[in-house]
């Protein structure tokens, strides 16, 4: 079917959900209805919808290279597929209750078979691109194994803070903790991806860049969440962050500017588990996180960031061929950096 | 490094334990004390030793089917490594309390932390095989896709009947979940994977053959996890199949001969979770079972299963020309189904 020039056409998004929709769905040998019931899961988180901002992302770099988009919808619906694959994990790991607004896989169906679907999830990833016969599909494999082995990095660091009982992680760590496990996968796969397909070399610049974009969304996502009134399309629950324990920006911010007395109160209300932390403790929290003006400096620091990220992105596709494509660029990430997943 | 023509020496052990665990090293950003530790996770249950009994069935079936062994050794780390984080998932998601002979990773780290490791090891065994240059890359990428997602769906159809508690799925329901689960990869996968580098193409023979001896090896399994002096090189803790109310073999026979109030009385007995089950209702479930003689009778299929497998597989690789190593396939085999993981 014969797509528009524009990587932000809505078109582009269905395109890229009925390609998930059909690697998830390959491969059964003839009806058997509780094989039938596995597919159903492994297309529930792609069908839940989402705004497809990284895969759009694919596409408008590989124009910007001056690649063809449409040769490009593998790959793009395939690191959907992988943001799909990885929430299900996540929000195992999480103990996360909502995703997209309706109750997570685990929640439905139990942790043993949400893990499960995952890894189904994981091996289709797989098959989209493995079944590309293109010249760009080792420089693209490649790609995603290193995309896919640094987001499980930074989800280690990530984890193994909370399972640790570890708040004061400092803003460094916390950073390099999110260019791993978010920006990666984000901004920089995406951009460098579609320099793969159009058939060149993703300029160096490119990391920088995508980082610094990546950094900014993943930090105004942790302001949105304790912000009461996102909610509406922001999709995930007012202070989930708190309930979880998360690490965020905010949090590292609060813990250097508190005093001592009120840093150990937050450290010691926070230091609960999800099901038993409830709804004081979190308001506790936020009273704290509030009174030292967290919230604000975690703002500055994203809006900073995605400005230094848009002039160094600018910067790295100056000799780009396709123009129209690099202002599409420059709108998903502004996407990216002030809505949600 | 000479390797011995002979895929049975152990030094072949070492040398795909060393390929499992320098993939799995690959790829740090230099020192950082807590991806130091990710790393290691990720190794645990490859230095926990087994016989590697896939891996060498790859090196095995290579030479058999004309190739060199030193060639496959990526092709079984890879499955081998395979076989790793499918159990370090298959642990979460039975909550089991070990693995060869130490506590689970999960029951060390907990879960988020465990499933993600098992993701970073999923996507290094991805890497050990897209790294090869090999003429035959591409039809091994495609075995171990269909491979992985026909043993995740195995793995759904056991783990949705405990979920749903159901028990009486019938011996043809079980034991298709077994081809899928067990048998394709323990087997058939091994096997077709040699005919491929060594640059042929799999025998169709071969897949009914692996599937009759990796049917064989799973009930074998099933039987020794019910007998109390199997114990030690077993590697599995007594009767953990019915603390975790897995179905088996045993249990479809015993199903279908118990009378219909022995059989309410086994399913009651049986439908608690694992942590409320208890050693006196396991007790009271193996006399039920007993009783029977649904342990022999599961026997009997497994030495069935396993001497019909062997047939099929000797006219399968009745023209193979390594007949040393078609020898060695034998002796595999026979290891398998008379041994444990």
């Amino acid at each position: 079917m014969p797509m528009p020039p524009d990587p932000l056409d809505p078109a582009w998004n269905e395109r890229l959900t009925e390609a998930m929709l059909a690697v998830l769905g390959r491969a059964s040998d003839g009806p058997h209805p509780d094989l039938d019931r596995f597919v159903e899961l492994q297309r529930d988180y792609p069908r839940r919808g989402g705004k497809h901002l990284r895969g759009r992302l694919v596409l408008a770099a590989t124009a910007a290279f001056g690649g063809d988009p449409s040769d490009a919808v593998p790959v793009a619906a395939a690191l959907e597929l992988f943001q799909n694959w990885v929430l299900v994990h996540d929000d195992v790991e999480d103990d996360s209750e909502e995703r997209r607004g309706a109750p997570a896989l685990h929640r439905q169906v139990g942790i043993p078979l949400a893990v499960n679907v995952g890894d189904a999830m994981h091996v289709a990833m797989w098959r989209l691109l493995i079944d590309s016969d293109r010249p760009w599909r080792d420089a693209v494999l490649r790609e995603f194994l290193t995309t896919i082995r640094t987001t499980a990095e930074g989800q280690h660091l990530d984890l193994s803070w909370v399972h640790e009982g570890r708040f004061g992680v400092g803003r460094d760590a916390y950073l390099g903790m999110v260019d791993r496990k978010t920006a990666t996968y984000t901004v920089v796969a995406p951009l460098r991806l579609g320099a793969w397909i159009a058939g060149g070399e993703p300029p160096p610049t490119l990391t920088p860049a995508g980082l610094a974009r990546g950094r900014a969304f993943q930090v105004r996502d942790d302001v949105l969440n304790l912000l009461p009134d996102a909610g509406g399309g922001y999709g995930k629950e007012f202070a989930g962050d708190l309930y979880e324990g998360k690490r965020t920006l905010v949090l590292a911010i609060a813990f250097e500017r508190l005093t001592p007395g009120d840093a150990d109160r937050l450290r010691t209300v926070l230091d609960h588990p999800r099901d038993r932390i409830g709804r004081e403790r979190v308001e506790e929290a936020l009273r704290l996180i509030r009174s030292c003006g967290a919230i604000e400096e975690a703002q500055r620091f994203a809006e900073h960031s995605a400005e230094q990220g848009l002039e160094r992105l600018r910067e790295a596709l100056r000799d780009a061929p396709g123009r129209d494509a690099v202002a599409a660029i420059e709108r998903l990430v502004e996407d990216l950096a002030s809505r949600a997943r």
